[in-house]
């Protein structure tokens, strides 16, 4: 039952803006790339063991000079330590490549999709569902921030990567573990290496751009941490914003679009804290 | 009936590499960026007088020295020569969106598509098709290169545009006359703008990245041309091509992906000629 202005899930919707929520500074990855500056939403109710991974990098300053050291046209962005004996200085993790269904804050796209019996959104992110395998787990969408392994599905520790194109086959075998909200087109300017040349290593690695600052919001003084809201994926303002896209109904269309959307083929809203 | 070593289409299967088809020094684009050179594959075929366009453009060294003053990240990349004097300079052409049913070089995809009834390839091209319009039509997947217009369906003349991400809504109300094959990373490195400020025009639009010079390869001299060969779409190469994306059978995926393919997430092989 609703009562005293809060809604059954308990979110009050008398606020000011109800549909944007703050993202909390222990989920706000910042890194500062030679090639400018990128922000990354941290994802722990999905992988929990992987953004501590990322705190722990980040308050250990082991990124800081790092390199995005395999980049490959279309594909992803990788960077990290490179070294096999600096990787070896943090433990492998367990996958964390889907979860048990959670249930009551997904909330579906509208439409069918190519690679999931079910897409949607959890709390900003891109989620596919299969009902069957009563599991969920996020998606290779651009911007996706993910952990490198080799063949072993545990053995991914601190090489991560960065999705430009939507690589949808990799849904499942890989551990997402953030989104970027901000900066994309620096992750895009990244110098590229050749996918025939070593598996798309830069040569020589030293080349790759700079990782010059790998940092959790928190880890920052109070006074120099960004703040970034998400738009509440379970709002009518997001829905809204789905019609937008999928509904083309100014005069330039003189073709009615199909009435559909790729899961992929943008990304939830998020603005700079106090930006409304 | 195939008799004396020709297929029933007519193509000789005896040839050294009959499944690579060299592109005509007419249809190679090469645009210069300040970020590094970009090849286009114009296609005539479907958008004859789009790619007539960009013929007279280049025999006039109009598009030297002019920018991409709107980019979008996510979105496109706007090239052009901005100023509206110097655009009336050129007549506008009528849209080439789609085109009959061309029927014979189609091969499809394989699988169900979200956009279109069905899609599949023309010579190197991602085509939709539509058997109750009768009409097919090139799609708006990442490197495709399209005229940019105002409402009017027919008011596109120079003001050209690459596509970033896949922006599947837009087919079938624009032109695309080309595709990139080489160099988009130099288009993803592009300096970009702010959507929310002038619809994503660069402030100033003099800040965009130059376009040093644009090309058709056949108006160089001959010994400074460079040569690219496709694959033929319509060979068992192409196939094995698509299904080595489709069918992921080696050790890493400890879960077998669906297979299935997004006619936007692979291009069509190009190499350069003679690369064998």
């Amino acid at each position: 039952m609703a009562a005293c202005g809060a809604a059954p899930d308990g979110v009050t919707q008398d606020a000011a803006s109800p549909e944007w929520v703050p993202i909390p500074a222990e989920n706000l990855l910042l890194i500062d790339t030679e090639k400018g500056p990128v922000t990354v939403e941290l994802n722990p109710a999905f992988a929990p063991e992987h953004a501590a991974r990322m705190r722990a990098l980040s308050a250990s300053g082991t990124m800081d000079g790092q390199r995005f050291y395999r980049v490959i046209e279309s594909f992803v962005a990788q960077g990290g330590l490179k070294d096999e004996a600096a990787i070896e200085d943090w433990a492998t993790l367990e996958n964390e490549n889907d979860r048990p269904y959670g249930g009551e804050r997904f909330v579906p796209l509208g439409n069918e999709d190519l690679f999931a019996p079910e897409v949607g959104h959890i709390d900003g992110f891109p989620v596919g569902r299969n009902a069957d395998l009563e599991q969920e787990w996020l998606l290779h969408c651009p911007g996706a921030m993910a952990m490198a392994r080799d063949t072993d599905p545990d053995s991914g520790s601190t090489e991560f990567y960065i999705v430009l194109d939507a690589q949808r086959y990799l849904d499942r075998n890989l551990t997402i573990f953030g989104r970027v909200i901000d900066g994309m087109e620096h992750v895009q300017a990244l110098k590229r290496g050749e996918r025939a040349i070593e598996n798309g290593v830069i040569q020589p690695p030293e080349k790759g751009d700079l990782i010059e600052r790998f940092r959790v919001a928190s880890d920052l003084p109070e006074d120099e941490r960004p703040a970034w809201e998400k738009m509440d994926t379970r709002s009518d303002a997001f829905e809204a914003f789905k019609t937008s896209l999928r509904v083309r109904d100014n005069e330039f269309f003189y073709r009615k679009p199909p009435e559909v959307l790729d899961i992929c083929s943008f990304t939830a809203p998020v603005r700079p804290a106090g930006s409304d």
